[in-house]
This record gives structure tokens, C-alpha cells and sequence, in this order.
């Protein structure tokens, strides 16, 4: 049976709320703005949601001022559809337009900000990017002498980090869909597929399940283990031996689960059940470390004291889990170098990994919501033991 | 019955003859190598599939030195797929890691560059953005004083603008998984159904078909026509007398189709019926404007004076058509503004649109390879009269 969906979309009360909090952020920084041009920046504060950002064409803007609505700043074939959202301020140019796209409605925009020397807030720092030509930045800031730009990643990723009720209702029916089409797997794929069909299957049976969409389907499938998670589907069928892996970002109404699950085809040696017990135990050691007042790297001891049983490197991924949310990874990182404090209400994964044999590795994930009494898990616990199919 | 599939990959001469290309270019432009980090410009020269790059958190990096082959500097997760490709030069780190996300092993790779003032090559013009944090940037920038950066957006949008036959057999294999899955709209879709369900149906029949995914799937269904193309789904069933449109970016192997088809709900009222007709003829002008030696400007022109007859502003959407590839869109426009001259190999959109009524739109696409004998079109041509289903 499906999940029961949400409702899609947000009230107008939840954007006041980011944008007032951001404001309150923004007033301690001395920020006299935040300039934002991502699709999930634009989208927490706006609401605006449209496949038309994977066209790398043209860029869009929003701009959070000191005080009141964002303005959005942003091409004529997005005006319809960012009407429906609660802001009040709507700019547009007729894009694409090489000579001035969109640079000019900024200098406009922030032209007065620059003559009063203000600090303006932008995405500089980890995990972002510049979604604009370089070229247009570097023109922008020549138009726009005495603004002042400083770094407002810790700010934005601050406040995305901790999810609203609604944001969780969305993320948890995602995450049922995503349990759902996982418990399917044994009934739809079998010794003998190939596997670029074992990926078109989980993509059809999570459209059945209710996704919006499968964005992200990764996997392997290798006798007695994997070496690589990242990798698009071949045609290799699947055979008696292999342990196969299932990795998968669905989305709905714009928010993400991301979690993968193992089997064995067959039958599996016992290295491979060793490995999947190994990160089993490693999950349950970040549950019951998941509590708000822990930091992700007491999340990333727990689950890699767990996983040193069996192998004392702990694995080269870089990290055993992140935030999720409107993206498939969000900040924080589950690793020695983030000290981010757990806070009710954040949502994240458990994705402890690890080596072993020769050149092969294993990976496990949940998702969960950090909760006063401990971890909310999200997704339907893997079982303890590799399952066969 | 399915299409059936070229074979996945390229073979290494592919990547050299790029790589070979290029060089010649970066010889002529006086640059010392290419700086690349977006999946597109990566893959490329290399080879390199992954749906990872959803993921936010990594940058990743390919430098095309002035001779030889170019040089990957990626994040360790990577490794084990990029070893795979021709390459032979990877340098990897353990990502994610803030302080210093690929920043020191870059600027050893570029360091000799500086110390002799050489120019490299950056993606900074239209439709190209900056992918890894804008400080990481500007703290690689100061670590290489001396070093000239200069826009290689023409050089490399030129080469990835004109398309080898083995991409052309990708791209001419997913149009027609495209073509085959619009043939089968009348037959899944019927009115009543909600529309959020027709996106989710379309999707399946896409896979079915033999995509591997139909990333982009946007669309509008309203009463005797849309106001807009770029919308998520909504929960109103279709109704007898609506317009529904869908367009689709579906890919095969990393390469994209991108049309749309126009259909009317039980009846079509004649304003409708008119604008589809106007179209279709529009679309016919630009089949017959796209050969080796026009513009696409002349494409534009040549649509758009159809299109005059019935719209005299010609729209607001920007331009009519565009580049296809391994993105959704791609350098050049069909726009007043674009004198790209037209060769034989390039892959476009044909896509007029048009205003018509009271606030309403309409729009229709076709994929074609130019050929110096004309165009040869890559899906199945839409019909002239508007369907009905």
C-alpha cells in the first residue's frame, strides 16, 4: 500500500518564519543582505520549485534584505510560477541574455547598499558553489565598488540544518517510500538481470511507491563484495555469489531520503555477513549516540569504534553519514573535523562503511531526525543479517 | 518495441581526440592548460559518469595540460571509477575536508604554471558556473600569484558544441526512447487522472522504454491552454477541454533529449488548434533555415517570422531553441543575439514558442542533428493538428 502523502508545498507562515530567523542571524552579523542564487537557497526562502534549474542557462537570484519579503531577481519564464510564492518583490529580465543577465537588476538592487559601504552575506564557504558565470561575479562586483561580501554559509546551512514539523512530514513520507520500494527488491530483481535493468526496475517500483522521482540510483553487484559505490549500471547480469548493493536518493515534493541496502544473490560467504553485521551494530552504535548536545564527530566515534572490529582504517569515504533534506547531502558531516552540536530536529544519515578483503568495501544507511529522547529513525531498519535473495 | 541500444562508453580515441582538439585551441589562445569542475566539462575529456555529483559536498577537478593527457584531481570516493578511464594522473584526497578540499594538491599541480606567469583556462562566460566554494576560489587564487586566468568559455563550449557520431548515436537512441514514449501518452493517460499521476505514469513509460532515467519532466494541463511550462505537478485531474503539454529531458548514457508534445483533453477549441498549426509550421521554417553556413540567428528569424502571425511579440521565453547534449540545454541559442555559425554535427533544439489569447502559452519541440545536406531530425516529427485524446 502507498504512504499516505502530505500536502505539497508550504504555508506563507513557514517562509516569514526562515526568512525572520535569518534576519535575526543576519542582524547579529551585520549583514545588510543575503544574496542567494542556488536552487535550494532559493527555494527555503521563496518556496519556488521547478526542474528548470537542471538547465545550466540561466541564473536566477533572490535577494534577503535587512528587512521584509526577498526579492527575486530572476528570468521572465520563471515570473508565472514565482508569483504563486508569498513574495511581493519580482524582477525579471528576458533570459537567456549574454550581455546582462541579470547583472544589472543587481547593481540596481544593491547599487545603494554599495554606497553606504554595508556587508552583503553570500555562499563562499564548504559544500557550495557559484551558480552564475564567474565572469558576471567578478562584473557584478566592479559595478558594485564599497559592498562589502562576507561568508554566509554557517548562517543559511544553520538554519536548513534544523528541519520544521512540515519538512519532516515530507522527509519522512519519502523515506516510507523509499522503505517501501527497498522491501519490494527480492520480488522484482532475481539471479540473471542485468544490472542496468535492476536500476530501471528500482527506478519503476519507486514511481509505483509514490516517489516524485529516483534521482540518484547507484549501486554494484560483484562476486562476494563490491569496490566502488559510485558507479553508473552495466550490463552485467546479475549471478549466484554476488552481493549486491542499492543506493537511492528519491525525491518528493523536493525533499530527499538517501539510503542504500545489501543482499547477497544465492548465497553469501561468510566475510560479506561478517561486513554487514560489522555496520549493522555500527548503525545501532549512532543511534544511541544520536542526541541532541552530541557533536557528528562523537556520532562519527561511535559508529567507527564499531566498524575498527573489522577494519582498523576505517574506510576512505570520508565521512559515515551527513544532513539531508532538499538535497541528497546536506551539512553537518558525521567526521573528526565537525563539531556541529546535535539539536532536535535535524535530519540525517548513518552511512558507517567499511573494508575489507581484497579491495572490497561495504556501506550501510539509515535516516533519521534527531529527537529530544534520542533517534526518530526514518527509514525501515535494515535487518541484522544479510538478507538472500 | 524497444529501440536498441549502442553500446555505453566511448573509446579511449575519443577522449584523445578531444583532449587533442582542445590542446590545438589552448596552442592557439596561448594557454598553459584548462581548469575544468563541472560534470559536463569532467566528463568530457574524461569519461567520468556519476550520478554523485547531485551530491553538493565534493569538487572535483580535471586539468587539460598544454600536451599530454589531462590530469584528474578528485576526492578518493572517485578513484576506484576514474581508474577506469584513460587516464593515467589521479590524484586524490579524502573528502569532504574544509580546510583543505583539493586546494594544496591543486596548487602543486599549477604552482610551476605561476612561478612562469603562465594563462590558464576557466569556465567564466554564459551558462557556466563555479562548482567548489567561491573562498576555496579566491584562497587557491592567492596561492597562485602570478598565474593569468583567462575565459575559456568559447574554446570549450566550440568542441562540446559539435558532436561526434558516437554521440550522435547516443543521442539519436534516447530521442527515439523519447519519441516512443510520447506515442504511448494517449494510450496511458486519460482525463480524470491527476495530473501529479500523468507525471509519475510518463516516467515510468520512459524507463520502460529504455531510459535509464527522465530526470526533467515538466508540464502544464489547463483549459484551452497553459500559462506556464517550468511547473511541478499539481493533484487536478485532467479535464475534458484541457491543453496538456509534457516535456522531457530523458537521458541514455549520460546524453539527453529534450522536446515536448502538445496534446487537447477531449476537445480542442480553435485558438488552440490554430497556435499548435502555427508551431508546427514555425518548426517546419526552422528545419529548413538549419544547414552548415546559417546562423542561429537565421534559425531564430526564420521561426519567428512564423511565428509573428499569430504572436507578434514572439514570446518572452528568450529564445527558441537551443543546444542538446550531455545537459538538458547547451551553447548556442536560437536567439537575435546568437551568430553561432551552424555546422555540420551539431545537435539542437528547434523549439518556437507563442502567446496567444488571454495570458496563455504554447510551445513545441524537435531534436535535430545539422547535416550539410539539411537537417536530419532525431525524434519523431509531432503532428500537424494538435491531438486529441
Amino acid at each position: 500500500m502507498r504512504p499516505k502523502a502530505p500536502e505539497r508545498g508550504f504555508p506563507d507562515t513557514e517562509f516569514a518564519a526562515r526568512t525572520d530567523k535569518a534576519q535575526a542571524g543576519m542582524a547579529k552579523a551585520g549583514l545588510a543582505g543575503l544574496l542567494l542564487m542556488t536552487e535550494p537557497d532559493v527555494r527555503y526562502f521563496t518556496g519556488f520549485q521547478t526542474l528548470f534549474w537542471q538547465s545550466p542557462t540561466r541564473p536566477w537570484f533572490v535577494f534577503v534584505p535587512a528587512s521584509g519579503k526577498p526579492v527575486a531577481v530572476i528570468p521572465e519564464i520563471g515570473a508565472e510560477l514565482m508569483r504563486r510564492s508569498w513574495l511581493d518583490d519580482i524582477r525579471t529580465w528576458s533570459a537567456p541574455c549574454p550581455e546582462d543577465d541579470g547583472i544589472s537588476l543587481l547593481t540596481d538592487l544593491l547599487g545603494p547598499l554599495a554606497r553606504d559601504s554595508e556587508t552583503i552575506g553570500v555562499m563562499k564557504g564548504h559544500e557550495t558553489s557559484l551558480r552564475m558565470p564567474l565572469g558576471d561575479w567578478e562584473r557584478l562586483m566592479d559595478n558594485l565598488m564599497g559592498l562589502h561580501v562576507a561568508d554566509a554559509t554557517r548562517l543559511v546551512q544553520g538554519l536548513r540544518k534544523v528541519k520544521s514539523p512540515a519538512e519532516i512530514e515530507k522527509l519522512r513520507h519519502i523515506c516510507a517510500i523509499g522503505s517501501a520500494t527497498f522491501a519490494r527488491v527480492p520480488e522484482i530483481v532475481a539471479e540473471g538481470m542485468p544490472f542496468e535493468d535492476v536500476f530501471r526496475t528500482f527506478r519503476r517500483e519507486a514511481l509505483t511507491q509514490g516517489a516524485d522521482d529516483a534521482p540518484y540510483v547507484v549501486g554494484a553487484s560483484a562476486p562476494g563484495g563490491y569496490g566502488d559505490v559510485i558507479s553508473p549500471p552495466n550490463r552485467r547480469p546479475l549471478q549466484a555469489g554476488d552481493i549486491l548493493m542499492l543506493d537511492t536518493g528519491c525525491t518528493w515534493d523536493g525533499y530527499f531520503c538517501d539510503f542504500d541496502r545489501n543482499w547477497a544473490i544465492g548465497h553469501a560467504d561468510d566475510m560479506a555477513r561478517r561486513a554487514h553485521d560489522t555496520l549493522w551494530r555500527a548503525t545501532e552504535a549512532g543511534l544511541a549516540a544520536a542526541r541532541p548536545g552530541n557533536t557528528c564527530r562523537d556520532l562519527f566515534r561511535a559508529m567507527s569504534g564499531i566498524i575498527a572490529e573489522m577494519d582498523p582504517s576505517g574506510g576512505d569515504i570520508g565521512r559515515l553519514g551527513h544532513g539531508l533534506g532538499m538535497q541528497l547531502t546536506e551539512q553537518p558531516s558525521h567526521a573528526a573535523f565537525d563539531e556541529t552540536v546535535l539539536e532536535d530536529g535535524m535530519v540525517l544519515t548513518l552511512e558507517p562503511s567499511l573494508s575489507y578483503g581484497k579491495s572490497l568495501m561495504m556501506v550501510h544507511e539509515e535516516n533519521i531526525v534527531v529527537r529530544s529522547g534520542g533517534a526518530e529513525l526514518l527509514t525501515t531498519r535494515a535487518p541484522q543479517d544479510l538478507p538472500v535473495i
